[in-house]
């Protein structure tokens, strides 16, 4: 499934090229068109000014900003009836490689097509996106394109968006929307965050009552094998890994319900109580269980990643139990329970490893001192002393990424894309070695308060935000050159079918009508 | 188009009967079908309980929750085939009431069809809305309903939501929704905030410039006198007034562009400036346009209302214009601008009372002391002295309503409903009579950040609370009660067509797919 990069155009007049480096097939086009002396927007803007609020960007509706772009005073006209994208001579890949071959056909949809609003679900074709956004229309539909030369790549490797469909289910039309708009700003990780306490839709095949007993609906409210077959071919096609979130010990209220004995038994005094804590890690059977329940997610999930959580895990339960306490005893934990969830970690851990997987955690199983292997992610999410944090984790030499200050699902009055926007990730006491390893972040839509009636316009354009930051340079920080460019980007998102929400006062001009 | 509200129901046993005073068509209903022994949910519940958080409340599903509910023991099916809604023999009303009719029709459709999501956009039928929220299904699907009385009435007249369709371009899908949404709620009166700086969207026969000018796009972005026609139709059948708001002389940047000399013309020391500011009151043909204007608009809109505005209006403009500057003066108002708004404001007044219509104003107006007619609505938004507004407007004599503490653009994490629901309209000091002419609230969504993307799932189920906070009795505050119902209600707008957002964790049977 990777395919090089290296494309051409049949019967070209001079080529526009956007020249990609290290992000498969989100990039290059070339047209094939003849020069028009009466294209608009033939000016040729200056690099890198510094243009007011409200004034348009000279870098037209590109996001996020390549690394470099030179326009060219010439403008073309491309023909819808003989415009097309080939392989060029020097490519490895040919016709046949499914991604691209997927990607052409979407990308010239894209292009052409003046609205998608009522093809909008499921688009046939996704890639080029750079390239799709210089084309442009003239007031007699005419598209043009600008003679542009575009080198680029991306400055993060992890630009990833956390949904969460435990909380609330998300519908498999809400995740697709979701994949299509995170190609449009190209972000290449969805992290699933797919159970936790609340529910577990996740359809196991070897433990089948997981999501029978602990689904909000055992039909209607689960992702069956096919459902999650069809997201990730959905997100592979459009550039898109996916990592599923499966977090333990904590966070797991919901895996009881349809496995006895895999949570702790809570006590109050002597005698159990009715509530269960966080996963039993006192009992053989668990690891069992653990070991079949990963070796079958391992399998379905082909991302060399799996997300294992970690994070808040709640003492009290394991504490006023009596096996787990005669556990700690015999192991030589004494009180301290970290050094028990450090042993389920661990445990686990080493169990994923065996399937051939690397792991992402959240930060409590570092800073609590698992043993984690070297290539391990580390993720970053506590708002307090993330710089400390960054720092740390780094330091240990672990790769890591930020979350902490991009939590979407915090929303606020105005416009709080600024404050995503204006993140460094970068910005902490490290060597350059240690800033190597930070590899991107991610835009968390926790759901709580989000599900399919709300999802796509609470994280669009909030997230492009984020997206430019883990793509462009360091510098690309105007902001009024990125609301500019954000505004135009936000209309071609609707355009494409994203109810994507206004940053401001305006109008686009195909407005969502829901 | 006033019918009365008795009805009966052809072959019925013993009848479910929904007493319904002084709000037209939303209630009303009486089941025509047969007990069951194996009905679920048959449990009399206590009147006036207190129920815990996450318990079910007593109450069901209603919303918002009537001024007496009295349950029985018995249940009823629904027979799909047979059931009717009727007039009674005691009804004024009989076939051929169009608003009936097609209030009958409609509710069939919602209590009947177990999802709308496939023709939610614009259903052919509104109103017999408490009767629709006392039926449930079975595990079998039958529909049932306990025997019940209910005898409700609004504890206030006015129960408005404020739309702009200004700062962005609402599609009239969007709008005619919204009106959906509204009646399932029980609000009576859409406020449209038509026009305001940013956009003139109202076509004008009389002044066609305005929107030609004035609009986002003059032809797409536009409401025609077709679509309001269309959106005064569908309001009048769901029970809802349609209250236009041209607010003047502030607000009227777009009202520029399209009618020359009607803004003031700002003046830098002796010279023009390129900006101009409020609606020029010293020139003639300033109310000459103004008396052709309202004459159109008291036509296309039959409510008795208008709403005038006269909020935020910046004197400095004014100040600096040399023809303003004489025309104070040669009318005694010194430099006492606030003199020349009442003096603006007088005049419109009695334009639009020459037209019979009444009007409504925002606090400003009173508050300045401009000469309004006993019959004025003064709408109090400003958010500072909320309870001290209402005591000096209410003393005055006037009548008032509240929108001050619901500007539900203004949001925040987490379950905000609850400050919403909080909010008691009649806590200011004043006498029995001062609080009789507070007459209502508006929830507002202004539209700086909102537009077709994100309006119904951030108007709903948030306004809901301003719903039931304005139609059930004063006591009606519990909050685990309230949550109970509202998140089945909120499930069953889902339902019904509406992506009213999630209150917080959980689901519904039918979720929203996009």
């Amino acid at each position: 499934s990777r395919c090089s990069l290296s494309l051409s155009a049949r019967g070209m007049t001079p080529p526009v090229v956007v020249r990609a480096l290290g992000s498969a097939l989100l990039l290059l086009g070339l047209v094939l068109c003849l020069p028009t002396a009466a294209a608009r927007k033939t000016t040729e803007p200056p690099e890198w000014t510094v243009p007011k609020e409200d004034t348009d960007s000279p870098y037209g509706s590109l996001w996020p900003l390549p690394q470099t772009v030179r326009f060219d005073g010439e403008c073309y006209r491309l023909n819808q009836g003989r415009f097309q994208i080939l392989h060029s001579s020097t490519s490895t890949a040919t016709v046949g490689c499914g991604i691209l071959d997927d990607a052409f056909r979407r990308y010239f949809g894209y292009i052409f097509s003046s609205s998608y609003r009522t093809t909008h679900r499921r688009p046939v074709s996704s890639g080029l996106e750079t390239f799709s956004q210089l084309v442009y229309e003239d007031d007699y539909d005419t598209h043009l394109i600008n003679k542009t030369d575009i080198i680029d790549f991306p400055r993060f490797t992890h630009r990833g968006i956390l949904i969460d469909s435990s909380r609330h289910y998300l519908p498999v039309e809400v995740i697709l929307q979701t994949l299509d708009a995170m190609s449009f700003n190209k972000f290449n990780v969805l992290h699933w965050h797919i159970v936790d306490d609340q529910s577990f839709p996740y359809q196991s095949i070897t433990f089948p009552e997981l999501s029978q007993q602990g689904a909000y609906h055992p039909v209607t409210h689960i992702y069956t094998a096919s459902d999650v077959k069809e997201i990730i071919e959905y997100a592979r096609l459009r550039g898109v890994r996916v990592i599923p979130e499966f977090d333990t010990p904590g966070h797991t209220q919901s895996w009881g319900k349809g496995q006895a004995d895999l949570l702790t038994q809570c006590y109050n005094g002597e005698e159990p109580s009715r509530t269960f804590g966080p996963v039993n890690p006192a009992v053989n059977t668990t690891f069992g269980f653990m070991t079949k329940l990963f070796k079958e997610i391992s399998r379905t999930f082909p991302d060399d990643y799996i997300h294992l959580g970690g994070d808040e895990v709640d003492f009290s339960c394991w504490r006023s139990n009596p096996t787990v306490k005669q556990f700690m005893e015999s192991h030589g934990f004494g009180t301290d329970y970290r050094k028990l969830e450090s042993f389920y970690i661990q445990s686990v851990l080493d169990i994923v490893s065996a399937n051939r997987k690397g792991y992402m955690i959240w930060q409590e199983v570092f800073d609590n001192g698992v043993k984690i292997k070297p290539d391990t992610v580390v993720e970053v999410w506590m708002e307090s002393n993330v710089k400390r944090e960054l720092a740390k984790v780094t330091r240990a030499g672990f790769t890591t990424i930020l979350a902490a200050p991009w939590y979407l699902d915090y929303v606020s009055y105005g416009q709080d894309w600024v404050k995503y926007y204006q993140v460094e990730p970068l910005h902490f006491n490290g060597t350059a070695a240690q800033k190597k390893l930070v590899i991107g972040g991610e835009a968390c839509l926790w759901g709580e308060y989000v599900d399919g009636t709300n999802l796509t316009p609470r994280l669009w354009p909030r997230a492009s935000a984020v997206g430019e930051r883990l793509w462009s340079q360091e510098n690309v920080t105007v902001l009024g050159d990125a609301y500019s460019r954000l505004t135009k980007h936000r209309c071609r998102m609707i355009r494409r079918g994203i109810p994507a929400e206004p940053m401001f006062v305006g109008h686009c001009a195909y407005e969502y009508k829901g």
